[in-house]
């Protein structure tokens, strides 16, 4: 590991306020010490690079041009925060980036006044900052409000709704169109090709200067009726630009990594805008750090790394990833069913999907961050017959939740759902915690909702889900690696609401939702080491249930525990609204439910939030314990 | 009541093939047919009526030059498709629309083979049309897919997501943009502004003819470099439209009432498109029945009415509506608090915002058909200190749960979500039943979760909302109106997380959340005079729960039942976890939760759906004689 970076003028900087002080001059040089300062910290925690080593001078540019944090900076996502953060009073704290107690990756309220807005979830900035801009406007205040979206933002639905109301409501909103012809993949859509076109300058610059060399040309000599046309052209419907369309002064492109641009603009916004204005900077994802600007993903998100040659560590994997367990279920299976497609929301890759899309190209759809979309042509290809894989994380498909209920469960559509990053996801954080999944999806009749406990079971559920073809069916599994079960060679067709006795035994029974199924069988070794027999089950379904598998549980044991990497309202409430409505607790079964705690829990590693949670093998022998009169299981042999 | 009207012609059309019989020059009587055969219907049923009166034309061209069922037809919301239903098989039912056991308000797949894609809530069409022509293509067929979309509709962002999707896959569909100004209330947002400048004709035709005009004056006088520059400005900057640069041919504006326009334009876009193409066809809302086209809202939806004259039968109500309560206390609280703001997304007169507006024109937002935004909009201004109150259908706030997650919930924000048409909404069906909210709320750490048991507690509910600043707070309550309860002239501030005994007993609970509570206290009598000493409690909170209370229930009654309009997940599941977790079941309380049954229940009153489910007075009351072994409650005094 390298020595820290020397950075002298960065050393002088703790707030936006002595940043003020510099001259424009001195801006350069804190640029580079800034990315320095960076680069370094994030080799040592991991996280987000490419992003924020875009955004360094424009990072620079508004807090020396707007007064932070009275005037309000809002970053779209996040990832691109880091230089924001060293410049706003945590530097010192840099290197504790996404690591437990640690500064959060994303924009935080809770953790500075000068994030007046927390973000993670993409597209969010317009809407929060009009919502900003309309409170200065009550305050009857010139606070100003900037929101920095990238352009691959831009390709949600809640961006367009933002700046639709925005153009109607003639705030004071400043929003910066951050355009690195990036997010985390290249962006797709219509949106991303316009862009290109006016970032190339062939067109929108290239019709400027059209339009003052026409009128230049025609001049007096031509019938000034035709130059009043040209005046009425430009203005009425030529506009330019889609932002003027919607109501947005639009000005750019301009060069985002040179201060010259930027702060002539800013000033000039800051100081005579009155209505939405949208400036349109051009950067460059992993800009001033040769091995970033290289690479085909600008290190968008990195592992710990050597900053000379800028090689990441790789951590050996004791089995394969969830993630790529699905990818290659679904090729497999893709092989022999051509009606199976894949849709992915912007996320090829953390999906898994681009596996797919090398296989079957043309049966591969990444749609955009756009989850609402996905989810809805996949309805409409599910009513052509089609088998419509819609992947996505279990925090995102939050987003299309409406479509799911609307578009895909009340027509008992068959739209498979793998929902990938479901339970703790670790150094993300709450923002990015799959934990309302089973709740959400639980309460829609006819939905088939599965968990895989290991990643031979997810290989089953891809097969089942392929096979399933009388309504919507979803199948969860976590972040990160499997097991290391034996994998067979092809899934097996589950049996719809049929779960598993793992393990047999006669007074305690602990029913796994998922992969803390795992976390059971070692809870189960120390019960029997207690004296405690115990049965050991994998529900495999939290809708339909197995209620032969329920009752029989229920009524052969003293106890029942429900486990699941969830919050309440999913899986375990399912069960206890079937023992209650069956008469099952009537006679005194102990049941009890571990699920997530209520609390929004920070980023550690997913072990230590799980047994944070008590939904790991202590947590569980020690609610058995507590249940049964016998105090906490502290020391417990296993 | 008027007799049926004469149709000779559409009595000879019972599905598109007979229509396509038909010579172009018949096809204005067979509109006017349509339009007297509608008016009739909904004079007796109620119902949509402007919406579908404005399509008239429209409907029968496509029928008429499209090759439906085969070719794909898709409505956006539906409320458009009687004239559509009378055309494809369903004119005998068309005097049963939104009745039990009638035709469905909304277009359905289970209906008919010309639904190929149900509709309710908005903007789904472009994104279920573009799944449908990627099929077609697939298939390697030249099925043409065809979504008629409004332009209220346009200010989602799911169109949006799926308009910058389509033109980038360059997928043959074709988007036909109803534009009539108007949805329910007139649209708001820059596009609607934006549209209504090239349907005035001033701009886009202007453009056209402008440059039609400057290329022939220009001619063979002028440089040809110039003539270039300008077929170069108009081909890659101006493509004239907002859709044109989202990679759509743009055709239109034409008029959506004359055949000669739409018959040939139709025609011309069957046999020769083949990448996405958007027509803009301009219609009036309530066409050819004068006093819906007197009217403000074009009889958007109506009452029974008298077709001579357009009166609408008004039922004389017995108590005010819980919207109409909710707005009165809302307006009297923020006469005294000018933090108060208030939020609706295209639905001021739905919601009562309406009235808000009026008192308070500068701290009302409407902003168009996007419930993510109005979330996240909500939350920038709680962020800067001020008492949003976004007022949003439970069954239209799903589309905003991520935000509602994301932004408000984990920021802990004190956004307030009044949540009106809470429960069975009656006409609509499942499509706009409000059953998930309690559910996907509850499982939010740090959410407070109310639901008002009568219009008093309503009116508590507001100013408890208006006090309570430490995080989100959401209420939910009815369609319809109250149960006529004394109000009280201002609202109380209620202790958060407090419920109330209603009546005292001792053997039996019933712990209701919401207006079920007057089926509670109905109940209780019947078990009263069975012998059974029931105690009744209003709950309030769904979260925090009342422990004190649920626990005080738990340990001095036989049995504890659980009472709520909503889904499995919600208030019930969160009391089975904390009895169970506290231990309170092991001991035999026979607890029970009465919810919505696991099935999408069809439309039907509202009364008759709660006793289906088993929510209502007997249904209560068999409950507890089932639990009891009673056997069911046949013939119970009371």
């Amino acid at each position: 590991m390298t020595h820290p970076p020397k950075t002298p003028l960065l050393d002088q900087v703790l707030y936006p306020a002595d940043l003020r002080k510099l001259e424009d001059r001195d801006l350069p040089q804190l640029a580079r010490e800034v990315r320095d300062e960076m680069i370094d910290a994030v080799s040592r925690t991991g996280g987000h690079l490419g992003a924020g080593l875009g955004v360094v001078e424009l990072t620079i540019a508004i807090h020396s041009v707007f007064d932070t944090p009275d005037d309000r900076l809002i970053f779209d996502v996040g990832h691109q925060c880091y230089p924001h953060k060293i410049l706003t009073g945590r530097r010192d704290r840099i290197r504790t980036l996404r690591q437990e107690n640690g500064l959060s990756g994303f924009t935080r309220r809770a953790e500075s006044e000068y994030d007046p807005f927390g973000a993670a979830h993409s597209s969010t900035s317009i809407s929060a900052g009009l919502g900003m801009a309309i409170a200065a406007d009550l305050d009857k205040t010139d606070r100003r409000v900037i929101a920095v979206i990238g352009d691959g933002a831009m390709s949600a639905g809640m961006a367009y709704e933002a700046l639709n109301n925005a153009g109607a409501l003639d705030a004071r909103l400043i929003v910066i169109l951050n355009d690195n012809d990036m997010s985390i993949a290249p962006p797709t859509g219509a949106m991303s090709a316009y862009l290109a076109r006016l970032a190339s300058g062939r067109t929108y610059m290239g019709f400027r200067d059209f339009g003052k060399k026409l009128t230049a040309y025609l001049g007096k000599n031509i019938d000034r009726a035709i130059t009043r046309a040209v005046e009425h052209a430009r203005g009425y419907v030529t506009g330019g630009t889609m932002f003027e369309e919607m109501g947005f002064y639009h000005i750019g492109p301009i060069d985002g990594h040179s201060f010259d641009h930027l702060l002539p603009v800013l000033r000039n916004v800051r100081d005579n805008a009155r209505g939405p204005v949208l400036i349109h900077v051009v950067t460059q994802k992993g800009k001033g750090y040769p091995p970033a600007e290289a690479a085909a993903d600008k290190y968008h998100g990195v592992n710990k790394f050597d900053v000379i040659t800028g090689a990441q560590a790789r951590v050996k994997p004791n089995a394969p990833s969830y993630t790529s367990v699905f990818a290659e279920a679904l090729v497999q299976e893709a092989a022999l069913d051509d009606k199976i497609v894949g849709i992915t929301a912007a996320m090829p890759n953390g999906t898994g999907l681009d596996k797919f899309a090398e296989a079957f190209p043309s049966r591969c759809f990444d749609v955009g961050i756009a989850e609402q979309h996905a989810v809805t042509f996949a309805a409409g290809l599910a009513a052509e017959g089609y088998k419509p894989f819609a992947a996505l994380y279990s925090t995102f498909l939050q987003r299309a939740y409406d479509q799911v209920v609307h578009d895909v469960a009340i027509q008992g559509l068959p739209v498979r759902f793998p929902i990938d990053r479901a339970g703790f996801v670790g150094a993300d954080g709450p923002t990015h915690a799959g934990s309302f999944d089973t709740a959400f999806l639980t309460t829609l009749p006819g939905f088939v909702v599965m968990a895989a406990a290991d990643e031979a079971e997810l290989k089953h559920m891809v097969r089942t889900a392929v096979a399933y073809d009388a309504g919507p069916i979803s199948f969860r599994y976590p972040r990160g690696e499997g097991v290391g079960v034996d994998m067979p060679a092809r899934g097996e067709i589950l049996q719809i609401g049929k779960g598993r006795i793992v393990k047999e035994g006669t007074k305690v029974a602990l029913l796994s939702f998922g992969t803390r199924l795992a976390d059971c069988l070692l809870a189960a070794e120390d019960l029997e080491a207690a004296g405690l027999s115990t049965t050991v089950a994998d529900a495999r379904f939290a809708k339909p249930l197995d209620h032969d598998l329920i009752r029989q549980l229920a009524r052969h044991h003293e106890m029942v525990i429900t486990v699941e990497e969830g919050s309440v309202g999913g899986f375990g409430s399912q069960v206890m609204q079937y023992l209650s409505s069956e008469g099952l607790l009537d006679n005194g079964l102990k049941i009890r439910s571990l699920v997530m705690p209520d609390i929004w829990m920070e980023q550690a590693k997913p072990e230590a939030m799980n047994a944070h949670a008590g939904l790991d093998r202590a947590g569980i022998v020690s609610t058995v314990f507590r249940a049964l009169g016998r105090g906490v299981a502290v020391g417990v042999a296993g």
